[in-house]
C-alpha cells in the first residue's frame, strides 16, 4: 500500500499526474489518498497528518509525502526504512511519523539512477510526479533502495523542534494542527488527565471531557481527541475561529487537577 | 466494494486514517470514496447522497456512512443487511438508502467484540476509524455481523420524516439537497410530469423541462434531475443562491398541467 | 486503468454515482481520480488537465472526461482510439490530449446500444454516470467500441483554437490554466529558452528561471513549469492574483535573449 499526503490541491493535474506516474512503474499499486489539501508549504501540518496515518497503517506501508517548498534546490529527497517506509523531501516532514516507524536506515534518492526506472525527464518543479511518487512505487514493488539511492546516516535527517516547553506551572504549547472543523491540536502527549484546562492568556477555564457531545453546542472544551494530543474544541463550532489560533501559534496552558 | 460517505472534510488526517484502518483488517478492499464533504452534521444531506449511490451500486456493496454528531454518546452504531449493506450511526442517516436495499436484518455493533478483530483502542470522537470503517471492512470480507454485533429489530431504527405534504392544490416540500452547482432538490418523487412549476411564495412560474441546456443561461427551470426527485435549477447558475434556499427549508410548490 | 476528470465537484453524489456505475459494468476497475474540481463548464481547463495526465499515463489507459455544458442536447458523446483512449463529449475537451495519443479512430456512442450493457435508463442531465463512465469501463474491459458506437471521421471532432499568435516581436498568448497556487500557464510550447520575459501591458520584465525557489518569496518569475508550457509564477504567492489573470485571458509576451 502507498499513501499520498501532499499540498498539491484538488483542482489541478498534479495529483492525477503523480498517480498515473506511479502506475507507469508499478502495474497494480494500492494507492490511498490521505489528503492533497495540506496548507501550502506547511511542513508541520503535513507531518502531523502523516503521523496519524502511520499510527494506523499496516507494516510495510509506503508513505509518500510531498510538502516541498524547496523543490529544485539542493534539499535532499530521502527514503526512510523501518517497519513502515517514508519517502519525503528532507525538510522536517518526517519528524512526527518518525516517532512510530522504528527507523533502521535512511537513503538519499539519486535522481539519475531513478530515471533508469522511470524513463522520463525530471522537472525542476514537480518531484511528486518525477521523484517521490515513482520512488515510493518502486519500494512498494519490492525494489531495494540500493538500486536508486545512497545510504545516509539516520541522524543527518532534518527534524523540527516539537517538544512542549514547561514554564513554571504552565506549558508553552504550539498549535500543530487545525482540522476542517476548527479543532485546535497542541503538541502535548502523554499527560495526566486533568479536570480542567486553563488558558490564562484568554482568561478561560474550560472542562476536560471525552467527547464533543458532552457539552452544549457552541461551548469550549478540552479533550484527548482521537490522536493522543491535547485538543481544544467547540462543540459544533470552531475553536480556532473563536480563539484566533492557527498552526505554529504558541498557547500558554495549565492543566488543573481539582482533587 | 466498500463506499465511504462522510463529513470529515478533505484537509485532515481523518479520511486517510479511516482508509488505512480498513486496510488493517482487510488485505485488499475495493474502496470507493463517495464524498467526504457532506455539510458537517447534515444527516439529511448525507442520507440523500447515500441513497443516490445505493441506487446504482451492485448487490453486496457495503456502504459506510459517517455523519455522526452524537459520536461518543449512547447512539447506536448499526449494520443493516439487505441486497446491499449499510454501516452507519443510528441517527436517521439510513432513512433514504433504506428505500432501496430490501433490508432483512439490523444489528447493533458491539464495540468490545469488534476490538477483538481490530486490536486497537476505540476513541470517543472518531468512530469512522475505530468502528464504522473496520466493521464495513469485516462485512465486505465476509465475516458475519454475528461475530461482533447483536441483532436488533429493523423497526427500531431511527428514521427522519421525509414524506411530502399536500395542502389544498399545493405541495409543502422540503429541500433535501443542494448540489455544488446550486441545484435545489425537493422531496417529491413519482409525480405526474407537469408543464410548469409554480412557486407561489416567490411569485414565480417556471417551465418544466428535461435538461438545463433547453433554456437560456441564467434562467430558472424545474426538471426531473438525474435522481427522480423534483429539482429546481438555473442554467449555468445557482438556483439555491437565486432563491435563498438551503437543506431543510420548506417550499410551497404547485405542479401545473396546461391541458 | 480508467482516469476520471470532471467538473462535478466533491460534495455531491455525482462522483460516487459515476464510480459505482463503472463497478456495475466492470468487476475490478482500476480507477484514478484526476480531479472533479475543474471550474464548472471550463472546457479549456479540463482539456489542459487531461493533456498533462495523458502525457504520463501508460499505453492503453482509458481517460474519461466529463465537462459537459451541452448534456441532454444533440452534442455527440465520443470515443477516440489511439495509444490511449479518450471518452468525452464532443465539445473541444479532446483538443489538447489529442496531441499525444496518436489517434487512429473515432466513434460516436449510441446510447440505446450502450443501454444493453448497463441496463438502466439514461437521464438527460447526468451522462457521466449513464454514458461516459460505463462506456469507459466497457473499453477498459476490452469490449470493442463497435458493440455500442458508430465510427465517425477523426476530422469531424470539434477542437478549439489553441495556437499561439505572433504579432511583431511579441506573442499574443492565452491563459490555458491557473493552478491552485495561482501559477499562470500560457499556450506557448517548444520555444527557445529566454533570459527574461517581458509583459509589456503590465510594464514588467521578469527573469526566466528553472524553479520557484531561485527567487525571493513574493517575486515574479517565468519558468518552463512541469508541463512544457510557458508559466508565470510568484514564489510562494499567486501570479494570477497579482496580475489579475484567469483562464481564457490574452497576454502580450516578449521573450528576451540578452546575448
Amino acid at each position: 500500500m502507498i499513501t499520498l499526503t501532499t499540498d498539491f490541491g484538488l483542482k489541478g493535474p498534479y495529483v492525477g499526474e503523480m498517480k498515473v506516474a506511479i502506475h507507469r512503474v508499478h502495474p497494480d499499486p494500492k494507492i490511498v489518498d490521505v489528503t492533497h489539501s495540506i496548507t501550502r508549504h506547511s511542513i508541520i501540518e503535513g507531518s502531523f497528518v502523516m503521523e496519524q496515518v502511520v499510527k494506523y497503517s499496516p507494516k510495510g506501508t509506503v508513505h509518500v509525502g510531498v510538502i516541498d517548498p524547496g523543490v529544485g534546490t539542493s534539499r535532499r529527497a530521502v527514503i526512510i526504512e523501518g517497519e513502515q517506509w517514508l519517502v519525503v523531501p528532507d525538510n522536517g516532514l518526517a519528524t512526527l511519523p518518525l516517532k512510530h516507524i522504528k527507523a533502521r536506515k535512511a537513503w538519499e534518492i539519486d535522481v539519475e539512477r531513478l530515471r533508469r526506472f522511470t524513463g522520463w525527464e525530471v522537472s525542476s518543479t514537480f518531484h511528486g510526479r518525477d521523484v517521490f511518487g515513482p520512488a515510493g512505487a518502486l519500494i512498494d514493488k519490492g525494489i531495494s533502495p540500493e538500486e536508486f539511492a545512497t545510504e545516509i546516516p539516520l541522524e543527518s535527517l532534518i527534524k523540527f523542534d516539537i517538544e512542549p516547553r514547561k514554564k513554571g506551572d504552565s506549558w508553552i504549547l504550539k498549535v500543530i494542527y487545525v482540522d476542517d472543523f476548527g479543532n485546535v491540536i497542541l503538541n502535548l502527549e502523554h499527560y495526566r488527565r486533568p479536570d480542567e484546562v486553563e488558558l490564562p492568556d484568554f482568561g478561560l477555564k474550560i472542562p476536560y471531557l471525552d467527547t464533543y457531545g458532552q457539552i452544549k453546542p457552541g461551548e469550549l472544551l478540552a479533550l484527548p481527541g482521537s490522536h493522543g494530543y491535547l485538543e481544544i474544541a467547540v462543540n459544533q463550532g470552531s475553536a480556532a475561529g473563536r480563539l484566533g489560533l492557527k498552526v505554529g501559534d504558541e498557547v500558554r496552558v495549565r492543566l488543573v487537577q481539582k482533587s
